[in-house]
């Protein structure tokens, strides 16, 4: 780690790339545009994150692995999804010195290297319904500027499911099942949202329609942070996945699919990081509390640091840093790091029999008694996680504002989201975007009385503008 | 599942085949050949066996992420390596309809991805020794006949580790620990194993030396399930990996790297399976205990059962099978998927309280009463792993013969490994592989007096020699 000044985290965009690599998440020097490594510390913030996601999904769905590569006649089958991704596969020519007979795409999103075998997987109504997921890297040759864990070429952590229904109704109640379980997910990670129905311009190509999960990050900018389509029989068609009724007829299956990136990495990290750096809701910290010992002459502050490592470790990922270092060096590394809790032992502590716990959001500081240790932790890790996430959503919510014209829009998107009445038709959805320069990211579920912003229709529907990643 | 009939195990290859379909370990009916998808139970043992693969090199490894791609230019640095690969390699070459500047390899393995970063992340002799690892898929342009799990052109669970010293003998050093960590490894699958230095011919691309890990698969041929690689400087001096020593001098890494692929399921599977299909070493075992209720008139057999997962349950991996299935269905179902034991619970049982308990190695019938269930349950399941081990160590000791002549030799490697003196020389080597139709496998650390096999010069180097993979 260099030991440098991380930027002002109002400067965001200086700031978030250099906290990824003096918090050593992930480094960006490898030698190939918006490709990066995963650091030893950013391997544990990202396998803590997907263990999470993995326990929410094993409820109820099976992990697998397919293949990253996929036959060009395969990929090219479904003729929608193919227009949305062509300009971005990479693809393998080559094999040694040979031309391959068939160029394979790398995978930018699975639909098409899983469904030729879900076709066979699938038989029967007692198959269904059939909920899979797999964690594996994906691809996409991004003309973007690219951004660590954002927008990058090899995305190294793409969670992707998907779901087969018997009927077009069930694969709509899986939709909202994984919107409710996203919901769960970023909750845990104190990572506050919202939730919106992407305009048809904007779906997953090859979707009957999508659902968006965004969050705002520090500059105002909307982050996609998960997205959950309703594919209606449009890939069953396409690669013939049928099942046999309870009446013995032949009818092709409706599916569903539903992704996470590293994109949660990321919103997890802008979200609560400060100007000394990460700051982890205590469920993802890799380290929840660090001891440090605040040595004095004639005194063995180390003894008593070691009776609370024993005490804590029993429940908690806990650390004693008796390293050489002077005790302010040890704060600015594990500070950095963003360890929810430090608990410091000095001279006057250890007389009393205490210990000085400092919460890494606030700084606030208490001295507690080694009888009462567990306790306070307990107590103080879970009001870090409250508390971040409300101060989070407080954020988000301040941020998004009722408008009421074009010019309140375009105001409003500077900083955060508008909430602007539209009609439903794409014209004045696209006016509206171009007038503002930023994006309708979808409607919301909400009904509320308006006119639209273009063509002063009556309607109902709300949707939010923000400008976006 | 299909509701097959397995072929015998003596017909390893077609039994071979058909275990990982009607197993559901993986599914080779992906449209590329060579490449296959992990069912869920395929991959849940996956997962398992990785874990412990983890846990192991957790004690002293870090756990990070190294991009796939490679750009030519770095792939192309280290000329000894590349010829060891380049006919295997996959290129990207396009990246949407545009040709790329530079074409991509995909990693058939990392050095190359990782070493210009180790490059950045060593500056000092207080960063080493380093010692990281990824599990991440690799690709070979296999042109041999390819075989699941095998022989594979995506290699889905390519766990490498990569280490950095400052000698060459801390690096051999490191060598041996590898070994053994991969000895503790193959022992907790019950893979029993031997431990040679590959000869020069047959070495890692770019090392000083290799050590390899080999089993015997049931059809005699020898399967790779390890290597172990002593790098020297050849790396460092290539991607210029230096530190600056304790009197400020700026020296060359010296460099390790050791690698198990998903052959370690492969030969899990072989070794122990049996004509009704796997038989999983308990630790192992996503499932490793299976109740099914033996119905009759008028008993509740099934509150008896649900007694018995209650109790197992807090211990184990265990699963009450109250489907509407006939026993016997039931039974050719768990028993191919390896569960290792099965408790069975009929009307008798439960009048006496007790719960019958099979081995899936053995089928040796045990009744125990409910209250000694936890440790019979315990003792059984330690005895099938010790067990399972044994007789798979006797099976390989018993198919290695010393030979003293090269017909010896060329009987002996029809049916396992012939232990031959060998002078040490390349071509006499040579010449023993050519007259046996087998290969060396390498050197063993035992010193044996004897004569080389073919140039009779007195020699204390023994060599293994089989049909291998």
């Amino acid at each position: 780690m260099k030991d440098e000044k991380l930027p002002r985290k109002e400067k965001f965009s200086e700031w978030y790339n250099e906290i990824l690599q003096m918090a050593e998440i992930v480094d960006v020097r490898y030698p190939i545009k918006g490709i990066c490594v995963w650091y030893p510390f950013g391997f544990a913030l990202r396998q803590r994150i997907y263990s999470i996601l993995r326990s929410l999904l094993d409820v109820d769905h099976q992990e697998v692995m397919f293949p990253l590569l996929i036959p060009e006649n395969e990929f090219m089958k479904e003729a929608e999804h193919i227009k949305g991704f062509e300009e971005e596969v990479y693809w393998v020519t080559k094999g040694g010195s040979k031309s391959l007979e068939m160029p394979l795409a790398l995978r930018p999103t699975s639909e098409t290297a899983i469904y030729p075998i879900l076709r066979l997987w699938i038989r029967s109504h007692v198959d269904l319904p059939l909920k899979i997921y797999q964690i594996v890297n994906t691809f996409r040759c991004e003309t973007k500027h690219t951004r660590p864990l954002i927008r990058v070429r090899e995305i190294t952590s793409f969670k992707e499911a998907h779901t087969a229904h018997s009927t077009w109704e069930e694969a709509e109640l899986q939709v909202k099942d994984a919107l409710k379980l996203y919901g769960d997910f970023f909750r845990k990670l104190a990572v506050p949202h919202v939730i919106t129905k992407r305009p048809d311009w904007d779906k997953f190509p090859g979707s009957d329609y999508s659902m968006a999960v965004d969050t705002l990050m520090p500059d105002g900018k909307a982050l996609q942070i998960g997205t959950v389509h309703h594919l209606g029989k449009n890939f069953s068609k396409t690669f013939d996945i049928r099942y046999e009724d309870p009446v013995g007829e032949q009818r092709y299956v409706n599916q569903t699919c539903y992704g996470i990136s590293e994109r949660c990495v990321a919103a997890m990290i802008s979200v609560h990081g400060d100007d000394k750096g990460l700051v982890l809701p205590p469920e993802i910290a890799p380290t929840q509390i660090v001891i440090i010992p605040i040595a004095a002459k004639g005194k063995d502050v180390l003894g008593a640091c070691k009776h609370a490592l024993e005490m804590l470790k029993v429940a908690y990922r806990v650390v004693l840093d008796d390293s050489q270092e002077r005790p302010g060096a040890k704060y600015y590394r594990w500070e950095m790091k963003g360890v929810p809790l430090r608990a410091e032992i000095g001279p006057r502590e250890m007389e009393e029999g205490e210990v000085m716990l400092v919460r890494r959001d606030t700084f606030e500081r208490e001295a507690v008694h080694l009888s009462k240790l567990s306790k306070a932790v307990e107590d103080k890790l879970s009001a870090i996680h409250a508390d971040l996430y409300e101060k989070a959503r407080q954020s988000l919510e301040s941020r998004i504002a009722g408008c009421k014209t074009l010019d309140e829009a375009k105001v409003a998107i500077r900083k955060g989201m508008a909430k602007v009445s539209w009609c439903g038709e794409e014209g004045c959805g696209l006016r509206m975007e171009e007038a503002t320069s930023g994006v309708v990211l979808g409607e919301l579920a909400a009904v509320e009385r308006g006119k639209c912003l273009i063509c002063d229709k009556k309607t109902d529907k709300v949707v939010l503008m923000a400008r976006s990643y």
